[in-house]
This record gives structure tokens, C-alpha cells and sequence, in this order.
């Protein structure tokens, strides 16, 4: 069984891409625009074309068997717009995520985004991760720690503004990937300094707070091989003894967990070196931020499976990060054969 | 020889802080104060007990030769009042460099910080750097990516408000060490998320832009081991081709360095694994981040020295890493036996 915990529905059917223009536009003329719902004209056939001919395809080449599937991060924009344009946009995804996990419910189980937005209370983002886990069968969500879109303005993780989303998450059993979106600051690039800053960024937040004091329940995913941490974690380490703070496999490693999209085996080496098996999650991201053949090997860079293959590592750790952990990670999963 | 690239004056005497702590009082009163340059009373004694119990006593006990010595990078503080607060801060800073490098001309060697101040043109930069590097013998400089303290709101390094600083660096032929500063935005903390994010951030910065089309002659050093980028080398790689970049060893390399501020023997090991050792300078930052005892391995965290001694590399690139490359970076160095 392997289980890929981070996956996008990044080749949905143009008349997603279609809605968010015209909902760009409208702001355009008015930036308080609030407009209405609205709906999608996407069918059940755009989607099976637009999942067979990508995700499911390379599910299958590359022998994985279920993704955890959510809506595209670099589309969730939550800087665009204002409240109600992140809620209605943030809506069609989640429901959009939940038609392809109920036309391929053996290959996909769904995670949602939120309708986060800058200097709007997070109360809409609980209400919207109620309704999918509770109504619509989510078994997690992701977070973007800075919805500004690449200024950092609004407040850290462990700042209180955030306490109500902690304890929907503790109370629905779920946990979150911390995923940030698009930048709209000239400084970052999307999926490569924007992401990889952010993921480091929120383990520091976690690290330097009470967050997990308070709440001992929640459990985060930090994409993309955890950023930086796992190539610095002695540098995270004496930090952490420089201040005083517990050592980091006790403070953190309860709620702490990173995926395997790190592409290359090096790096990948590395991760399963420093890092206990129990805190590292299969993932590839695919199709994502990076698409071609690695002349190195001859296979996709993002063809995670075979790196961790190819790592020093026991059957029973290879099997924790292929699936067991995942289990542990998101309870709500059910596999086909248990619904 | 052991030539440490990477040394900040961390243990100046408390009236360097007192100075600081003055210009601040005065911006408290008024923002656009201008104040004057003033002096300070530090006595030669001060800078030799200051140097002799910490970064030459380390120097000593680690094996090192020489180390290239700069100001307290987090104490730069761009943001912090106005042009003229950076002005005359960032002089006195770099004189006082200077004068722990005429105290010990065997063991330090000045790289100076920059006057730069958020929303201010960098002609005052270009200026004190060639103050510093043709009057005061300095051989290179740390530039701040971010001089806002978090936000990111300048404009990105490929930007043409760098341009005459590009200029004066290839025509003083000298390198900068891309190093960012304090944050005053609660999300980020300094030593760890900034500085690895600002890292990363200059890296992307430089891979996708013309900016070594039009400055073949820039050469930049990324310091704490490149932040993120070693770790995600693949994923950098496959962007690359992604975006029909030519090959990052083509593009990159002949302009840009990472040191080894990985603290830690498994990010060595990994850093000396994707990286040329051409392109990797021996560096610890110490007396800075991490201070304390790694209990795993009995030595301090940021005893580099140790990691790249047990690192699988031949004597020549060792040789490289430890002095070779940083001759080639820091032409204008000159070893106590050639001055």
C-alpha cells in the first residue's frame, strides 16, 4: 500500500481557470465586489479526461495507490480579492476536489483549501472545513500561513488569530498541510523561494512557541521535504538547546510531520537520515512544480517512489512512509476496502 | 591554510550597542532625524579583549588560519530609522572592523556592511564600499536582500536599483556575501527562517534572471550553505530545464559560492555531494547563531571544520574548500606573507 499525501488537482478543466477570471475582473472594476456563488460548468467527462491522462496515470506508472488530493496551491490565491472572493473560489474547489474523489474513489481521497483572505477574521475558514469534513467526507486541509501572498503581513501560527482553526482541526480529528499559495511579491517565485521559505518559516513558528502546549492534538504536514529544515536540523537543534527549549524529537515530533517531495536522492537521503521514519510522509506533488526527466537518472524528478527505493532504509521504515504513517496521520482515511 | 569566510564582530564592546541604542532613542522623537556621525569610545584594548577570548581563541582551537571578518550581520539593521541612521552606523561598524583587523592582521581580514536603507537609491552603498575597499583595504562586502526586515518590499536583485552596485563590485572586483539582517515582522526569526528564506529567495533571484548576462564579473557567496537549495538541488535542477534555463552549473556557477554554515555532519556530507567543490568556501560563523555542544557528537554545533575533515572528499577539493576557492572570491585577500 502506498499512500501519496500531497497531490493537486492542477490540470482541472479550463472553466475553473474561466470562473476565477471573471471573478478577477469584477474586482477589477470594484475591489469590494461581493457577486454571488455562481456555478461551474464542468462535467463528470472533462474531469475523468483531465485525472486519466495525468494523476491517475502516474499513479499507476509509478505504483502508488491512493493520493490525498486537494485543490491546486498556486490557484488558492487568497491575497485575490476580498473575503467573498476567496469563499466562493475556495467553495468550487473543494466541491470540484470532492466530484473527482467520488468518480475515482478507489485513487483519491479529498483534503480541502480554505477561504482564508488577509485581515479577515479565520472564522470562515472553520466554517468551511466543518462543512467538508463533516458534510462532504475531507480528511484534512491545508493552511496557508501567509495569505498576503509573499509580505508576511498578517500573524504568525502561534499568534492567537488562528486558535479557532487549531481547535476545528483538534475537534474534527484532521490535520493540516501548511501550504502557502501564489506570490504576488516580485521578491519570491511561487513554488520555489515562496514555498521553501514558508515550509521553514512555520516550522519556526511551531518551534518557537506554546502551539503544541495548547494543543496537543494538532498535526501539521510541511510540504516539500520541510523546506530547509531537514538539511539544517543541526543548526535547528542547537538552536533550540541555545534557547532553552525541549530537544526538538519531544517538542515537535508529536505533531510534526514532513513529506517526500525533495527531488533528487541526495536529498532525500538526508531527510530519512535526520529525521525519524515515523515523521515522514510519501508524497510527490505531482503533476507539479517540476515536470521533465532528470538527464541524471532518466526518470521524472518528481518520481519520488524510487528515491525512497533507493534509500538505506529498513522494510518496516520504508513501510511506515509509504502508508502506516499516513494512517496515523489522517484517522478519517479510509481505505477502499474499509468504507 | 584555513581561510573561515564567514565571521561576524558578534562580541563588540557595549558601547558600540549604547551608540546604537542613542540613534534609536532619537528616531523615537523624530523619525527623520539626522543626527550626526559622533564617535565612539571603544579602546584598543576593549577590541583585543573582545576578540581574543572569543572568535581568536575558536580560531585557534578549531585549526583555522584566517577569517573573513565583517559586521554583526543581525546588528545591521536596515530598517531601523532613516538613510542617515544607516550611514553613520554602518561607518562606525566598519571601522571598527578595520580596527580589529589592524589589531590582528594575521587572523582577520574586513568585509564591510552596506548603508542601505528601504526605499533609499544605493548610491550611499556604492560610495562606502569604495570608502571601504580602496581607502580601508576591505575585500568584499555583505549585501542585504531584503533591507526592510522582513516584508520584501524593495525591489528583487535583478532589479536595475542594484545596477551600480553591480557596477562598483565588478569594477573593485570584489564579491558580496548575500546576507540578510534582523526582521522586525513577527513571522520570521532572524538567525534561522530569515536567514534561510533570504538565502533561498537570492538564489531563485539570480537562477531566474539575466543578471550574469549583464554582470559576468558579480560573484556572490550564499551563505548558512545556500539555505535551501543544496537540499532541493534536484528540484532546482528540473526548474530549471522546466523553464528552458540552460543548465544551473552553466548559468550559475561561475558567479555564485555557498559556505558551509550547515551545522551538522549530515547537510555536509550532502552540500560536498551535489555541489562542485569549486564552488563551496569554507566558512563556520562563529561566535553566531548556534553556540552551544552538540551532545550526539561532543563538539560544537558549529565547528564546520570537523564536518568538512569527515566529509568523502579528496585532498584537493578539501584543499579547495578550506582556502583555494576563497583566494579565487576575495582576489584582493592577501595572506600575512604576501601583504
Amino acid at each position: 500500500m502506498i499512500i501519496d499525501c500531497h497531490g493537486h488537482y492542477t490540470t482541472a478543466p479550463p472553466e475553473l481557470g474561466i470562473y476565477r477570471d471573471a471573478q478577477q475582473a469584477a474586482l477589477e472594476r470594484d475591489s469590494l465586489h461581493v457577486g454571488e456563488k455562481g456555478s461551474l460548468d464542468i462535467t463528470d467527462d472533462q474531469i475523468r479526461e483531465s485525472i486519466e491522462n495525468n494523476q491517475l496515470r502516474l499513479q499507476r506508472e509509478r505504483g502508488a495507490d491512493l493520493t490525498i488530493f486537494s485543490p491546486r496551491a498556486s490557484g488558492m490565491g487568497h491575497h485575490i480579492g476580498n473575503e467573498h472572493t476567496s469563499k466562493f473560489w475556495t467553495q468550487h474547489c473543494n466541491e470540484l476536489v470532492r466530484r473527482v474523489c467520488d468518480l475515482f474513489p478507489e485513487n483519491f481521497v479529498p483534503v480541502c483549501q480554505l477561504p482564508q483572505s488577509p485581515g479577515v477574521t479565520i472564522e470562515s475558514s472553520v466554517d468551511e472545513l466543518a462543512r467538508c469534513v463533516e458534510k462532504m467526507g475531507f480528511i484534512g486541509c491545508n493552511v496557508n500561513p501567509d495569505p498576503s501572498g509573499g509580505f508576511w503581513t498578517g500573524p504568525p501560527m502561534n499568534d492567537r488569530y488562528w486558535w479557532s482553526l487549531w481547535e476545528a482541526m483538534q475537534d474534527l480529528d484532521v490535520p493540516a498541510m501548511v501550504h502557502v499559495s501564489a506570490t504576488c511579491n516580485d521578491n519570491f517565485h511561487a513554488t520555489s523561494s515562496h514555498y521553501l521559505g514558508a515550509d521553514t518559516t512555520a516550522f519556526v513558528q511551531m518551534m518557537m512557541s506554546d502551539l503544541f502546549s495548547d494543543f496537543p492534538g494538532l498535526r501539521f504536514v510541511i510540504p516539500h521535504g520541510g523546506g530547509a529544515v531537514p538539511y539544517h536540523w543541526g543548526r535547528f537543534r542547537g538552536m533550540a538547546q541555545d534557547m532553552g527549549l525541549r530537544p526538538l524529537n519531544e517538542s515537535l515530533l508529536q505533531n510534526v510531520w514532513f513529506d517526500t517531495c525533495v527531488y533528487h536522492q541526495p536529498g532525500i537521503d538526508l531527510l530519512v537520515d535526520v529525521l525519524p521514519a515515523e515523521n515522514i510522509l510519501f508524497a510527490s506533488e505531482m503533476v507539479g512544480a517540476v515536470r521533465g526527466i532528470d538527464p541524471t537518472t532518466g526518470f521524472n524528478y518528481d518520481d519520488t517512489k524510487r528515491y525512497i527505493d533507493g534509500a538505506d532504509l529498513s522494510d518496516e521504515a520504508r513501510a511506515m512512509i509509504f502508508a502506516g504513517n499516513a494512517r496515523r496521520v489522517y484517522p478519517r482515511l479510509r481505505l477502499p476496502e474499509e468504507r
